[in-house]
């Protein structure tokens, strides 16, 4: 791969503009200067390679790559060979892990789309705190945002989970997240850099890609501002996120549940008197909130998601005062009313099996 | 047509469902007894008709009915024939109306579809009032709520507003916006009762058509509750809409807007002392509810929509302090910051025009 890394300088206008914005994005959420880069070779994550090594001495960041070989293709060697060769040229230590997607899908019992994001953010976190990085950015830009609010909204997500992926999510920033993916396209065309297609991008096995290949084209040209829309909807998620964040710690400062693992199974109490003092709308993200932290504690990820149509059946049921009703979610997570309360616990089989559960 | 309604005990217990779910929806709203029902003579607002007919004796309702012929298909004068004879057969008096669809598009200078609509809306209401009816019931169902978010989603529509629809919409209510419009079909054909096909509903000249034909069949493809989701999404809509309605209400209270309309233009003012004490989440629907005031005053109707990048940057031009920066919304309604204020305002056209712009 001859290939050597143009200064901000020497970049067309675009191009200079895409990694001004980058910068911006990076200097707005105040991650810290050591940042992790997630890097499949696909195009989205070679540019954002590029992208943070041109813009490495402005802004005093010190990067290093990961990429995770998911072991499901067979041309992964040489997706981690151009990775290895990239990053050498552009004097950013990288490693390479393989992931076992398959083992991770028969554990966690789901597909392998979802084995592969649970297995991907677990060990790029892993690592992230192995080298003592700040934040782990990830190359998704608003095409993908699109794609993951329609997933949600086949989902059945609620408000504002709909609007999709988030720019800053704990330890995880995407600088991309609402530029459209030919601004990178362009970038690395006019820089002479190649990447790889990934042949699995074009499969119609996964939903993403029938989204990608099917609805988004049809959407994109009845609106071919349709990922600005996207971003401006996730933008405004995150208001709304702020918002009940703050408005939801505050009762909580002043009723607080109660968490108990006494018997081996994790629990999260929501007491009456808090429930009592919160109109309906916050109610509901309570529910969801304990339900995150029990996931949290229970598998150490923060990628629970609870149906919308069972956290509105359990607040009817604590509403209308009915005791001992038991609501299902995902991963193992179940709520229980009991007179004025509302339980949320995990089911032992989770517990025994957590350690397999965390990746 | 030889049809003879059914009594409500004649009905096999899938088609006596729909009619008490409906029925549950009527007394939930507590919208009073007297309904005008819109009747196109589709599958949907004959199943309405039908239904509506089957539950007045025991809701104790009086029923009306109009048909709006929108001028536009050759087929019309059928249509409006056979909406006149079901009415008659089921003892519904029916008003028969011509809109000029067409004349409409020109005057408000937008589409068919979004003509139709306003006009339809407007005549509606017109008739509702004349004849001294409670409220205004439309046929909508699950799969129109589905286009619905769809459409909002291209156009960049905010949240709660993306959502779709309301069940319940002033003096509108669509009881049957949850339910899959196979049931509508089921029952029509239960009970023998024939209805008329839009030629127009197949014909990709309009959005909500395309959206209809292409899209929806594609991601009820990927998952078949869908539906149930967008009903759920509607109904965590509305939760949120009542949140912020009350926590909007309260702030106004305090700090009231000022309405003027001294100099031939119609204004909303937020002054700087609402804006400061309102959370970003707030400030945003703030602007929209002024918005949609004017719109209201101006022009008759709550047909105004906002984009979600305009409120943003208006937002931005606020909590920056600067002045004297002007932003445009559709319909002739400007927004303009002055020092700590937010000021509304139509355009003078708008108002020369207002007689024109109420249908």
């Amino acid at each position: 791969m001859p290939f050597s890394l143009p200064k901000l300088q020497q970049l067309n206008p675009a191009d200079a503009r895409l990694c001004l914005d980058t910068a911006k994005v990076l200097q707005e959420y105040h991650v810290g200067g050591s940042m992790l880069l997630a890097i499949s070779g696909g195009a989205d994550s070679t540019a954002l390679a590029l992208v943070a090594a041109i813009m490495a001495p402005r802004l005093d960041l010190g990067l290093s790559a990961m990429h995770i070989d998911h072991g499901l293709r067979a041309e992964s060697p040489e997706d981690a060979a151009f990775v290895a060769q990239l990053c050498a040229s552009l004097h950013i230590p990288c490693e390479i892990a393989r992931l076992d997607t398959r083992q991770i899908a028969a554990v966690r019992r789901c597909g392998l789309e979802e084995a592969g994001r649970i297995g991907r953010h677990a060990m790029l976190e892993e690592h992230r705190q192995k080298i003592g990085a700040d934040c782990i950015l990830l190359a998704h830009h608003r095409q993908d945002l699109c794609e993951d609010i329609l997933m949600r909204l086949l989902r059945g997500a609620a408000w504002p989970a709909i609007a999709g992926m988030k720019r800053k999510d704990g330890r995880i920033l995407r600088p991309f997240l609402y530029m459209a993916p030919q601004r990178l396209r362009d970038f690395l065309n006019s820089c002479s850099c190649p990447w790889r297609e990934d042949a699995s991008n074009a499969s119609l096995m996964f939903l993403r890609n029938r989204l990608r290949h099917t609805v988004l084209p049809l959407l994109e040209r009845e609106n071919p501002s349709l990922g600005r829309n996207a971003a401006n909807l996730r933008r405004l998620a995150d208001v709304d996120q702020e918002f009940w964040d703050g408005y939801i710690a505050e009762a909580l400062k002043k009723n607080p549940w109660l968490e108990d693992d006494s018997s081996g199974i994790l629990s999260v109490t929501l007491s009456g008197e808090l429930l009592a003092k919160l109109p309906r709308a916050a109610r509901l993200r309570v529910y969801h909130l304990a339900m995150r932290r029990l996931n949290q504690r229970a598998f150490g990820n923060n990628l629970a998601q609870a149906r919308t149509e069972t956290l509105f059946s359990l607040d009817a049921a604590h509403s209308c005062g009915e005791g001992g009703r038991i609501f299902e979610f995902c991963g193992g997570i179940k709520a229980r009313t009991s007179h004025k309360n509302v339980i949320f616990q995990t089911t032992k089989i989770f517990i025994e099996g957590k350690n397999n559960g965390s990746i």
